[in-house]
C-alpha cells in the first residue's frame, strides 16, 4: 500500500534510474557487478516530488524511512552514527535521472561534531586527518546547505595560512585546522546567527532537503531548459558510507575515463589527488596527477582499477566516467556514468567500438547527441593564419574548437556583449555553475586554474564550446577588466583567439576557415543516412548557402525566402518603387525591372543544386519591412524616388498596421497585388527553362509554395495566377516542364482544413514558426518579456520555438497530415520552420510521417542523424 | 443522363425554389393551384452555375433547351415570338432562392421590334399603347443588358414633355412616343456603337445572360454578404408571356400585401396604378391608387384578386407580398412571396396567426428574422421632446423607428460620415439599389418620391431602417448639398429627425427614449423562451448595461470586462501608477486604490443582477493601453505623476510590442503580477461576500473567468492565486461563499487542450473574436486592408469576425467542447465573442451542445429567439 522511498545500493540496478537517479542506480548496478562499493542507500526521485507536493518539507513517513535504511546501513558498516566511539559518516550527494552540472553535488563527512571528530582522531589515530575531514565538511555544508558564499572559507583558509607563513593547504597542521574549525563555526554563527548543527540527524535532513532544493535553483532551471529535462523527473539522493582519500599518503581520490573524451583515443584517461578528497580534484585548486602515474604510486589499486574500467565499459557498452577512492591501499568505487565527450571524440568512440564488434552500427549512432555535432560543422582556424598568429599562452586543451572574440571577465558580460551581437572569450580565475548562462553563449572558455575535468571543462564539453584551461601564466584582474600574460596586458574588449585542441591562446583575431565533412564524421553520417527514412533539406536563400548545405548532404531546399534577394544592392530601390506605386501599371514597371534579377536569383539555385528539389517560397514579409523607419531615411529615399517626403510619409503610415504578423502578408499580398506572384512565377519558370537548357541531366521541377494560405479558396486563387502565367511562358518556350505548386501550413486554419487544401496543394510544407505563434496567441517578437516569468515561474519548461510543442501545435500537424494524405496519398509533407534542425523535432516529424524536414545548412548534419535515431527508435 | 435546365411553370413547384429560385418556384405553385397566371417557363439556377463555370457563356445546350421551351410557351400563348402579325412578348425576370434587391429585377416587352411594334399597334388597335411598351423595353433593355445609365432616358423624356410643353408621362401621344422611340434608339447607338438588336431571340438570350451576370454584380454581392447568401446558389430566370396593365383605363398594374407590412393589422394592403406596367408602381414616379380604391375601379378584378389572398395565405401560412396585372378586365398573378414586413408587423402577424389557428406556435416562431427585432431594440422619441419638435413635413410611414441624424444626400457620404462616428439620415429624390449601402448605414431614409412600395420603402423595411418616403414638399438639391421646405433651407450636416411611424419630419435633433417588451413583443418572447434551450447572457460591464440586459430577457452576465472600470474617472490615474510602479510594493499599494473602487463595481453589478450568474473577466488588455500615447498627454500625465517626462516615455517604450494582440496581455499579466490578480479576486469575493449580507435571498456565486489561457499550467498558476486569496477571506469574514473558476478559449492551443485545462477549468466561455483572428492568422484591426480585396474576389464571402466561421473557427469549439466535457461532464460552456449575438453563430452554439451564449444587451431578445428557432430545427 504506502509507497517505498528510499532504497539500499543492493536493492537498485541501472534499469532503476528513473526512480534513484543516475547515480544511485549505477552505484547498485555496480554493486551488484560485485565491485568495491562503499555502503549506501537512495532517497527516490519520489520523495523528492513529495517533498514538493508536501509543499517542501520531508514529511513524516520519508523521514522515519531514511532514518530506518540508515540504521541498516549503520549495521551494515558495523559504525553508529554520532557515535565518537565508532562513527559512521557518510556523503549526501544529488542524482537526477540524467547528470545535471546545475544541481548541489555532494557533502562529504556527514556526521561530524565536536565529539565525533576526537573519536575519529583517536580511531585513526590521525588528528591532522580528523580535523581536516571537519572543516571540509563545514565549508560543504555552510555552503551547500545554507547558501554562505564558499569564497568567505576561502578568505579565513587564506588568512592562516598567510599567519603562519604557508602556501599550501597540506601545510597546515592538526592545530592549524583545529583553529580553522573554530573560526568557520564562528563566522557560520556570526552569517546565520545559530549554531552550526552539531547533531548529525539534523545535519543528515538538511543536507537530504538541500538535495531536493537544489532541483529547483535557477541554475538547474536554466540547465533543465537547456537539455530538455521536465521539471516532473526530481533528483534522488544518495548517501553512502564515507571513504577516505585524505587519511594520508596511501589515499587518494581521482576521476577518469575509460577512453580520451576529448580526442576518442582507446587509453584510460584521468587525474588524481593523494591524500585529498574528491573536491579537491573537480575544483582544479591543486594540480592533480594523470592516471597513469597511479600505476607507480599505488599499483595494485591502479590494476584493479583497469580492470573495472574494462568491465564497466563493456556492461555499459559506452565510454565511463568514474569516480574512485583509495583509502589505505584499497580501491573504492564511487561512481560511473557515461562519459560526456566532445564531437569529435563521440565519433571516434562510436566508430571504434563498431570496428571492436562491441556494438552495432546502431547502437553506435544512438550514441552520438545530434546536437553535439554543431561543434565539428563551425568553423576552424586557417592553417596560414594561424602560423602568423603569436602564441601568447598554451595550457589545457579542455574542449576542442575555435573560438575567436573579445574578452570578458563575467557570465553576465557575455550575455550583455553577445545580446549586441559580438563574439566573446569568457576569461575567467575559475568558472562555477553560476556562469553556465555567460559559457552558453561565449565563443570559447579560458580559465586561469582547473584541470581537463574542471569545471570549465566538463561544462564546455557538454556543450561543444571552445575551452582551454588551466593557464597559470595569466595574472588575472576580473573586477579591474584586464589581465597580463608575460607582462603585457590584454583589456575588456581586445580580441584573444583560443585553440581547444591545442591549448594555444592567441592574442589576436585570428582567421577561421570553414569545416567538412571527412574521416570518421562521414563514415559516421553515411551510417546515418543509410538508417533514416526522412528526407533532409536546407533552408537556403543565396547559391552560396545551398553549396554549403550540399556539402553537409542537403538533398534538396525546402525554402527560398524569395524575398530575402529583394533587399540586396540596386533591388530595394525597384521594389521600392513597386511599394511607392499607386498604379497596377507603375507596379508593373517596377515589377519588371525586379524581374531579371529575381530571375538569376532562381537560376543561381538551380546551378548550385543540380537538380535537386528547389521549394521557393512567394513574397512573404508586409511590404512595410522594405521601407525605412527613420526619419533621415524616409528624406533620404524621398529624394533617391524624386517624390515628397510627405508622399513617402503617407505610403508608409498607410502600410503600418497594429498586428503586423497577423497583417498584409502571405498569400494576401499576390492576392491584393497579382502581378507580384506573375513576376515571381515568371522568374521561377524562366529560370527553371534555362538552367535546363544548359544542364538537361537536372530536369528540373520548381515546387512553388505559397505562404500563409488559410482557405483552398486562397489558394484557388493564387495558382490560377501560377498556372496561367507558367503554361504560358512553357507553351511559348516550346519547352517541357513539370512544375508543382504547394502551400505552407502555418496558420491554424490551413492545418484545420488540411483535406480541402490538400485539393489544390501538392505539397504542404508545415511553416511552424508562425504556426506556433498563432497557435500559442503569441508573437516571438514580444514573448521574451512575459515567458521569462514562465520559465521563472515553471508555467514552460520549453521554448517552443526551439522545440515543436508536440501536445498543441503537433497535435494541428498531426491533423493536417493526416487530413492532406485523405485527399491526396502522395502528398509531399515537410517543415521549414526553424524547428527543421531540432532533434526532438525532427523525431516527432518521423513519427507523424513527415517526407522531409528542412534547416539551416549547418544544422544539415544534425538533422540527419537526429532523423537516423528516431527511426531506430521507432524500431 | 444530361441535365434538365428548363422547366414549364406547369412543371415545377414551390418545393423547387433551389432549383426555380423562389419567383418561379411560386409562379409554379400559384398556377398548380389554379390561379390566373401567365404561361412561362425557368431556366433554372444550375443554368446560371453552368454559366460561370463555362467562363461566362451560355453553351449551345442550354440556349437550345431555351429555345425548345420557348416553342411550348408559343404552343401555349397561341403567338409567335418576332411574328408581327401574332406577336409574342415576353417578360425576363430573375429570381433566386431568396428575394434579392440588389439583382437585375425585370425586363418587360422583350420581343419587340421596329416590326413587331406595328403589328401591335394593329392588332391592339392601340397605337399608343404599342410605343409606349416599345419605347419602355429599350429603356429597360439599355439599362439592365447595356448598363445604359437610365437616367439619361429620363432626361430625353424631360426634353420631348418640354418641347410638347406637358408634365405628365400620360400626357404624351402615340407620335411623342414614336418621336422617343426614335430618340432612344439614336442615343442607344451613339453611346454603344450599334445597333439596338432587333432580333428578338438575340434580346432573350442576351436578357437571360444579363440576369446571370446580375447575380455577380457588387451591389448583389453587398446583398448576399448582409444577409448570408452563398454566391453558390445562383439565379434562375424566368420568362413569361407578357399581360399588359398599359393597354388602356381598363388595365393596371399593382402589388399587394394580404396584411399591412408596416403595423401587422390583417388587412389587404396595397396600391395599383391603371393603365401602367409595373415599373412604374415601385419606381414611385407616378403616386398609385390604394387597393381599396380597386373595388370602384374594377369590382370583377378585386373581388377576384381578395378571393387569391386568402388562398395563398393559408397555402404559404404566411402574409404574402403579390404583383398582379389587369388586362382588359382580367387579373393575372405575376408573383407572391412571403412578404418583407417591419419587426412590429412580423410580431403581431405572428401572433395573430396563432390565434387565428393558421399557425403554430413554433411555425410563428419560425417566421420572424431575428435580426429584425433589432429595430423593437433601440430608442423611440421621447414624448415630451417630441411634443416641443417642429414638425416640418409629413410624408409616408415607409418604415418605422425613430431616426434623428445629420443630413448626407449620397450612399457614399452616408458611409463616409459613419465611419467618422457620425448618424446620419439619408435624403434623396428616390433611391436605387446602388444606394444600399449607404441606406445600410443611415439612421434614416428620406426621399422625396415614391410610395409604400417603393424601393426605399422595401429596403428599409428589411433593414429595420427608419424610412419617411414620398415627401413631396421638399424641394432638393442634391449636387449642391441643401434642401427647402417651405422656403426654409436645411443644408448638408444639419441635424433632421423622421419618424418612420407616423412620417412625420422634424428640422432639428429630437430626443431619444429606450425601447421596451410589452404586448406582442412580450407573448412572443415568452414562447421563445419556452422552446429555447440554450441560456443567454449578456456582456456588460455596467450596472447599467446589466439593467437594460435584464429588461431584455438576460439570465445571467457571461462577460464582465473588468479592464473597462479601469478607466473611469480616478481610476485611471491609480491604473496608471500601478503601471509605472518598478516594484511589486510600489504596485501594491496602487493597486490598494483601486481595490475599493472595483469592488463597489462589483457591488453594484451584483445588485443589478439580482443574484442571477455573472462572469467576470480578469484584466485582459495589454498595460500600454492605459497609458497616452502623444506627446503633451505624456507631458501632463507626467506632471501629474510628479515623474519625470523621460522615465515615463522610458515605461511607454518599454512597453511597445510588435504585436500587441500577440502580446502581454491576459493570464500573462496575472503572472507577471500575481498581484493584480490578488487585488482583482480580494474585490469580487469581497463584494460577493457584502451584497450576500444585504440579500441572503440571492446566495451570489461568483464566476471568475482567467483569459486567454493556453495551457493548464498557467491557469493553474492563476487559479492557485485566486484559491488562496478567496479562501483566506471567506474564512477570515466566515461566509458561506461558493465560486467558481473557468477560463475563456480564445487561443487555438486551449481548444486542442481543452481535456487538460478542463481539469482546473470549472467552465469555459468561447471567446471567438480572438479565437477567429489566431485561428485565420489576421488581426482586426489591419484586416479591413485586403479582407476588402477578399471580397471583391469572392475569396470570401462572410466576415468570420461577425458570423462564426463554422469550418475552421467551429471545428475549434467543437473539439473544445467534446474534449472539455470528455474530462468533466458538466462543465459549463458559453460564448462571449461578439458572435454570441448573431442568430446564425447560435444555431451554431446550440447545435455543439453549449450551455448558453452571452451578447450585448440589445442582441439578448434576438439571440432568445435565435435559441428557440435553433431548437426547432433541431427538432
Amino acid at each position: 500500500m504506502s509507497k517505498k522511498y528510499v532504497y539500499l545500493f543492493s536493492e537498485g540496478n541501472e534499469n532503476m534510474r528513473e526512480l534513484l537517479g543516475g547515480k544511485g542506480a549505477n552505484l547498485a548496478e555496480m554493486m551488484n557487478l560485485g565491485m568495491p562499493v562503499p555502503y549506501g542507500f537512495t532517497v527516490t526521485t519520489e520523495a523528492c516530488n513529495q517533498y514538493y507536493a508536501d509543499g517542501e518539507t520531508i514529511n513524516q513517513g520519508i523521514h522515519d524511512e531514511i532514518f530506518a535504511y540508515l540504521k541498516t546501513l549503520e549495521e551494515q558498516a558495523n559504525k553508529k552514527f554520532g557515535d565518537p566511539a565508532n562513527p559512521l559518516l557518510v556523503s549526501v550527494r544529488s542524482g537526477a535521472r540524467a547528470s545535471m552540472p546545475g544541481m548541489m553535488d555532494t557533502i562529504l563527512n556527514l556526521g561530524l561534531n565536536d565529539e565525533v571528530v576526537k573519536g575519529i582522531a583517536e580511531l585513526t589515530q590521525n588528528e591532522r586527518f580528523a580535523y581536516d575531514s571537519y572543516r571540509r565538511f563545514i565549508q560543504m555544508f555552510s555552503d551547500v546547505v545554507m547558501e554562505l558564499d564558499k569564497s568567505k572559507f576561502e578568505v579565513i583558509i587564506e588568512e592562516v595560512k598567510k599567519a603562519k607563513g604557508v602556501e599550501l593547504d597540506t601545510e597546515l597542521d592538526a592545530d592549524d585546522l583545529k583553529d580553522l574549525v573554530v573560526r568557520f563555526k564562528t563566522f557560520y554563527k556570526e552569517s546565520l546567527h545559530e549554531d552550526f548543527p552539531s547533531d548529525p540527524s539534523d545535519q543528515l535532513i538538511r543536507a537530504v532537503e538541500a538535495v531536493f532544493r537544489s532541483w529547483n535553483n535557477q541554475r538547474a532551471i536554466f540547465y533543465r531548459k537547456m537539455n530538455d529535462i521536465p521539471s516532473s523527473w526530481g533528483t534522488a539522493v544518495n548517501v553512502q558510507m564515507m571513504v577516505f582519500g585524505n587519511m594520508g599518503n596511501d589515499c587518494g581520490t581521482g576521476v577518469a575515463f575509460t577512453r580520451n573524451p576529448s580526442t576518442g583515443e582507446n587509453k584510460l584517461y584521468g587525474e588524481f589527488l593523494m591524500n585529498a578528497q574528491g573536491e579537491d580534484v573537480v575544483a582544479g585548486i591543486r594540480t592533480p596527477q594523470t592516471i597513469d602515474q597511479l600505476k607507480e604510486i599505488a599499483p595494485q589499486a591502479y590494476e584493479k582499477f583497469v580492470a573495472i574500467c574494462g568491465r564497466l565499459e563493456k556492461h555499459y557498452k559506452n565510454m565511463q566516467d568514474m569516480e574512485f577512492t583509495i583509502e589505505k591501499g584499497n580501491l573504492f568505487m564511487l561512481q560511473t556514468r557515461n562519459g560526456k565527450r566532445t564531437a569529435a571524440a563521440a565519433l571516434k568512440i562510436a566508430c571504434d567500438m563498431v570496428d571492436e564488434h562491441m556494438i552495432t552500427k546502431e547502437e553506435a549512432l544512438m550514441m552520438v547527441e545530434p546536437k553535439q555535432l554543431d561543434s565539428l560543422l563551425h568553423p576552424r582556424f586557417d592553417d596560414k593564419a594561424l602560423k602568423e598568429a603569436k602564441v601568447i599562452a598554451t595550457a589545457l586543451p579542455a574542449s576542442p574548437g575555435a573560438a575567436c572574440g573579445q574578452i570578458v571577465f563575467s557570465a553576465e558580460e557575455a550575455i550583455e556583449k553577445t545580446q549586441q551581437g559580438q563574439k566573446v572569450v569568457l576569461v575567467r580565475l575559475e568558472t562555477s555553475p553560476e556562469d553556465i548562462e555567460g559559457m552558453h553563449v561565449s565563443e570559447g572558455i579560458l580559465t586561469v586554474r582547473g584541470g581537463m575535468t574542471s569545471h570549465a571543462a566538463v561544462v564546455a564539453r557538454g556543450m561543444g564550446t571552445c575551452c582551454v584551461s588551466g593557464c597559470g601564466s595569466i595574472d588575472i584582474h576580473e573586477e579591474e577588466g584586464y589581465f597580463t600574460i608575460s607582462g603585457k596586458e590584454y583589456r575588456r574588449g581586445d580580441f584573444i583567439s583560443l585553440d581547444g585542441s591545442t591549448g594555444k591562446v592567441y592574442g589576436e583575431a585570428v582567421k577561421t576557415v570553414p569545416a567538412e565533412i571527412s574521416g570518421d564524421f562521414d563514415r559516421f553520417m553515411k551510417w546515418a543516412d543509410e538508417t533514416r527514412v526522412l528526407k533532409v533539406r536546407t533552408n537556403a536563400d543565396t547559391p552560396k548557402d545551398a553549396v554549403q548545405a550540399v556539402k553537409f548532404g542537403a538533398e534538396g531546399i525546402g525554402l527560398v525566402r524569395t524575398e530575402h534577394m529583394f533587399f540586396e544592392g540596386d533591388r530595394i530601390k525597384a521594389v521600392r518603387e513597386m511599394i511607392v506605386s499607386k498604379t497596377e501599371d507603375q507596379r508593373r514597371t517596377a515589377l519588371a525591372k525586379i524581374l531579371p534579377m529575381q530571375q538569376s536569383d532562381f537560376e543561381g539555385i538551380y546551378e548550385a543544386m543540380e537538380g535537386r528539389p528547389v521549394t521557393i517560397r512567394y513574397l512573404d514579409p508586409p511590404l512595410h519591412e522594405f521601407l525605412p523607419t527613420n526619419s533621415s531615411d524616409i528624406e533620404q529615399l524621398a529624394e533617391e524616388m524624386k517624390i515628397e517626403r510627405s508622399e513617402l510619409e503617407t505610403v508608409i503610415s498607410g502600410l503600418h498596421e497594429f498586428n503586423p504578423m497577423m497583417g498584409h502578408r502571405g498569400c494576401r499580398l499576390a492576392i491584393s497585388y497579382p502581378e507580384i506572384a506573375e513576376m515571381q512565377t515568371t522568374a521561377v519558370i524562366q529560370a527553371a527553362i534555362a538552367v535546363n537548357k544548359r544542364h538537361p541531366e537536372w530536369k528540373i521541377v520548381p515546387e512553388i509554395m505559397i505562404p500563409l494560405i488559410g482557405d483552398k479558396s486562397e489558394l484557388v486563387f493564387v495558382k490560377n495566377i501560377v498556372t496561367h502565367v507558367a503554361d504560358d511562358i512553357i507553351a511559348r518556350e516550346q519547352a517541357e516542364l513539370t512544375y508543382h505548386v504547394g502551400t505552407m501550413i502555418e496558420i491554424p486554419r490551413a492545418a484545420l482544413l488540411a483535406d480541402e487544401i490538400a485539393e489544390e496543394a501538392e505539397f504542404f510544407s508545415f511553416g511552424t514558426n508562425d504556426l506556433t505563434q498563432m497557435t500559442f496567441g503569441f508573437s516571438r517578437d514580444d514573448a521574451g518579456g512575459f515567458l521569462s516569468n514562465y520559465y521563472e515561474k515553471k508555467i514552460y519548461e520549453q521554448d517552443p520555438f526551439a522545440r515543436v510543442d508536440q501536445k498543441g501545435v503537433g497535435k494541428l500537424i498531426k491533423m493536417a497530415v493526416e487530413l492532406g494524405r485523405k485527399t491526396r496519398g502522395d502528398i509531399k509533407l515537410g517543415i521549414c520552420g526553424e524547428h527543421g534542425g531540432d532533434p526532438t523535432s525532427i523525431e516527432f516529424c518521423h513519427r507523424v510521417g513527415l517526407t522531409y524536414v528542412s534547416c539551416s545548412p549547418f544544422r544539415v548534419p544534425i538533422a540527419r542523424l537526429a532523423a537516423a535515431q528516431a527511426a531506430i527508435k521507432q524500431g
